[in-house]
């Protein structure tokens, strides 16, 4: 069934082929992507648009001596298959053998690069290209680059550059009329015009970057690929290779839903979880504000997905909702001058991708007091990949000065912080959005002092300060803890990041030995330093628990917990091997 | 002499003057620029060349109703003098008054954003536009943009974004071909064809785009620009006015040199400092470097003159030196790529730049292990704009995995830092440079061993423990301690701010009842917190002297150490206040 595929060790055995048996190749790999993605999960539009493309790359260029660049790197399935890796996409016990990015520990000869983000590809190569003419070599580099990835401002700083290298460079741009979402964007009108006249349109985006400029109709035509991709061999100069593909190809729910088959969740997944998730709340509250206050708008930088901007709640937003492309630095300026004109701005966003966009976060939301609401979705510890973490988020925004950072842990504190955020005027608010499923509690946030923490039980001897949903974890601990010593420790939810809530802080002085800080983030540069350095000079002791500072790379959640002793079981062990306040 | 300008409190009596007094007023206008700036200092070069288009443009738009955004806002001086500020250019009593860049607390009504980084002005007024279409209000919105600004990706966001918001907005591009230094980027060809077509070249970058698109060669005519701001005036879709103009306009000397004219220093400064800055060390430790190896490189985004590299040496390095523009998110990753490629990439930048390749140095510096060599100048609190602030850089690089950050106090410890980090193969670093003159020291630096700290003088009691060049602090605090008390306090020099000296810490345990840390920048999220952190569980007492998380405006130095204490006398008193420690 994939007698091609099976005897592919490396791209050599690929250029043995002749052009009839790369079109059966192309599809086995097909039918591989199907039933292996189909069951793990991943980005299968994309992929299996760009199988063609990645056989005729590895046929005409000479990997792994040419360099390979993915950015994004979430088109990469057929390179993997035709590197060494194809038992990952071939064989059910290795299905989760290989992540779905490029990365070199798995490859260091094909994977130059770990990359997860957006944009960055062309950047990347431009740098092996100015290497390669440093150190005398002589090779080809080529970068992948999907249209989605244009939007975003590196993609147009790479391209810019690449002209300037001036030697050989060659960008494959995988058109496929589609980011994880529709297009938005200026630039796509000109993708647009540039397929309709079949690459000859006179005003020409590469061009006037001074880029040479090929394109290929059908990029889904070995033939015309491989022809193409000759062509540009050993080239001394940079060009575009625009080629024009099917997102989805040969499956047909996934040709005919492009964004629904952007990225597919495992087959076989854990049962679904009971109850609403923060997503679905997010969306039921904003459109009841939409809908009551014509200022409300809601802007996402093109990944809608994993901040639940499903479709049909963003046709019923209309002009109120605000798609600005993969673009997170654009979009934080963008809500500062929103909210300027009078507007209220809610920045939906992925805390790994925000990360763009904290100089923004600095300088147009901070110094300018710029009152946006930043809604920040899939932080804390979980199983992924680890270009995708988001445990840098407290790090990040709760430092920045200017910045009113809040993590509530029940429904009803996030309903009153989004509710207050919404519309105030005075500041910037950065809202932690719990990722499990939406739990009800005391509704304990006053935004007429946000920066007030809850004290959810008074006791004494040891205090827990936990920052949002670590709350459950301080409780569990807190029982464990009275069972076994029959202390009764104190538990303060601390519902704000990015300030201390003094009076409370020192409260805890008299009655207390020991606090022990939660949160779901690396404790480097995070809430538990804070306020170990607030009770530096007192001698109270403070134990943190958090992550290290590290990337884990898709470590089961369950795992993350053992490794950073988040469990009560360990919590309390450690208490207790400290030997104080447990009198 | 300043007959017109001195009668100018808004501009409602710019629009009473016919053209020749606008013509007069230009003249007036560049009077008190050269005569003022050249005393206090400023970004004279753009100034000059933007006066009449400034006042074309208050006087064809509705100002304040019409909204006008600065991008980098460097190039507001006559805007400043057009809205009430004249006083600042004209009374050398006032020179100081206002800041060199839009600022709301100055002017709520005229200056809607403080800016100061490069290439958020169209982000900021694709905001307001929408804003303005939400609520319902009609009016003009206007972004003005350097040149220089296009190379940054987030210009292009904006540009791409722009397109389709689809109602009134107008971006007057300044075109005096020149950004700081020249211009660097396949952008620049594109703007070249299009001054050399009068507009008129087929290949338009903005048209491809999808925006429309005016040219006015001779940008330094108040009547041809009048014309075209009336031509676009309420105008139902975005459009980019091009205008040609000539930095340094009207000042001989500023005219013949662009680069030197980009921002002059104060003609009466403080006397010049003694010895040799780090950046001429840099300097020459560089060209050694880039004369014995060929695969050493020196990357710079746009901003060479913070960073020392100055025109002879950019010269000297040749193709060893590569200025990518305005672009720390893409410079950061052609790091990544370069070491990939086996070259040695060394990117210098500023502290205050450096926050927009936040994600970079998480992504492809960090999770990439991209042996790059990050040179941070402009670090520290020193006398400046808020918002070329640089305290955040221990936050944002210290917190990163998979990045070593290092704090040199001395030229010993700088050049073995230096020659280290550009040889190895491992990791990127990170290095913090000293801002003041040069001084010697020991050679306490181990590339063995990064992540050791050092021991400068043995004791007990207190113990400092001084990131970088801090230490002088240090000395004096212990000295004046040692003075008062009798104690012999140990002095700690902390080389490394990623990461700990646990060895070292724990050693501190035995005979230290108080450790003080001390760092040049926010405490929160940096150095002391960890140290604080660490300590946390064992009852040693921690004092951490640094600065507050808020953004302080041309605050001079000796201001800024007496506010956070930053000082032996204040340091001395705190511990002696804490009453431990000093037996």
């Amino acid at each position: 069934m994939h007698a091609h595929l099976e005897r592919i060790e490396s791209p050599l055995d690929v250029r043995r082929l002749d052009v009839c048996e790369l079109e059966e190749l192309a599809a086995e790999i097909r039918s591989a992507l199907v039933q292996s993605i189909g069951t793990i999960g991943g980005h299968i539009g994309s992929n299996l648009g760009f199988v063609e493309a990645t056989i005729a790359l590895h046929y005409v260029f000479d990997t792994p001596k040419d360099q390979l660049v993915f950015d994004v790197s979430h088109q990469c399935y057929t390179h993997k298959m035709l590197t060494g890796r194809a038992e990952g996409y071939l064989d059910p016990q290795c299905y989760s053998k290989y992540s779905g990015f490029t990365n070199p520990d798995e490859s260091p000869t094909y994977d130059l690069f770990r990359a997860g983000h957006t944009s960055q590809g062309v950047s990347l190569a431009c740098g092996l290209a100015k290497a390669r003419d440093l150190v005398g070599e002589r090779h080809n580099v080529i970068a992948v680059l999907g249209d989605g990835s244009l939007s975003g401002g590196e993609a147009f700083e790479g391209l810019d550059n690449a002209a300037t290298v001036g030697t050989n460079l060659i960008v494959v741009l995988n058109d496929n009329e589609m980011s994880i979402a529709p297009n938005s964007g200026g630039i796509y009108e000109n993708l647009g015009a540039l397929r309709r006249t079949n690459g000859s349109h006179p005003n020409n985006f590469f061009r006037a970057l001074g880029l040479d400029y090929r394109y290929v109709e059908d990029g889904n035509d070995l033939r015309a690929l491989i022809a193409t991709f000759r062509e540009v061999k050993d080239i001394d100069h940079p060009v575009v290779v625009h080629i024009h593909t099917r997102k989805g190809k040969g499956l047909a729910w996934a040709e005919g839903d492009p964004e629904a088959s952007h990225f597919v969740q495992p087959a076989a997944s854990v049962p679904p979880r009971k109850g609403k998730t923060y997503q679905e709340l997010t969306r039921t509250v904003l459109l009841d504000k939409i809908q009551r206050d014509p200022s409300v708008i809601v802007v996402n930088a093109g990944a809608p997905t994993g901040v639940g901007l499903v479709p049909e709640f963003r046709r019923a937003c209309g002009s109120q909702f605000f798609d600005t492309g993969i673009t997170e630095q654009h979009a934080a300026a963008f809500c500062a001058g929103l909210a300027k004109g009078g507007a209220k701005p809610v920045f939906m966003v992925m805390a790994t991708f925000a990360q763009r966009a904290f100089d923004q976060f600095v300088q147009e939301l901070g110094l300018n007091h710029s009152p946006v609401t930043v809604l920040v979705f899939g932080s804390g510890f979980y199983d992924i990949d680890a270009t995708h973490a988001g445990t840098l988020d407290i790090v990040m925004t709760g430092n920045i000065p200017g910045l009113t950072c809040l993590a509530p842990a029940t429904r009803e504190e996030y309903l009153d912080m989004l509710d207050w955020s919404i519309d105030q005027q005075e500041r910037p608010v950065v809202i932690r959005v719990p990722e499990r499923m939406v739990c009800g509690g005391e509704g304990v946030f006053n935004g007429a002092a946000p920066g007030r923490w809850h004290v959810a039980q008074p006791g004494s001897g040891i205090a827990f300060l936990a920052l949002g949903g670590t709350i459950e974890l301080a409780r569990r601990a807190a029982t464990m803890l009275g069972e076994q010593t029959g202390v009764l420790p104190t538990i303060v939810e601390a519902l704000n990041y990015s300030s201390f809530d003094e009076p409370l802080l020192d409260s805890l002085l008299d009655a207390h030995d020991v606090v022990v800080t939660l949160e779901a983030g690396i404790l480097c540069g995070g809430f538990g330093e804070k306020v170990a350095r607030y009770f530096g000079k007192t001698g109270m002791r403070v134990m943190c628990y958090g992550g290290k500072k590290e990337f884990l790379d898709r470590v089961p959640t369950e795992e993350f917990f053992k490794i950073y002793h988040f469990t009560a079981e360990d919590i309390v062990a450690d208490i207790k091997a400290l030997g104080i306040g447990a009198q």
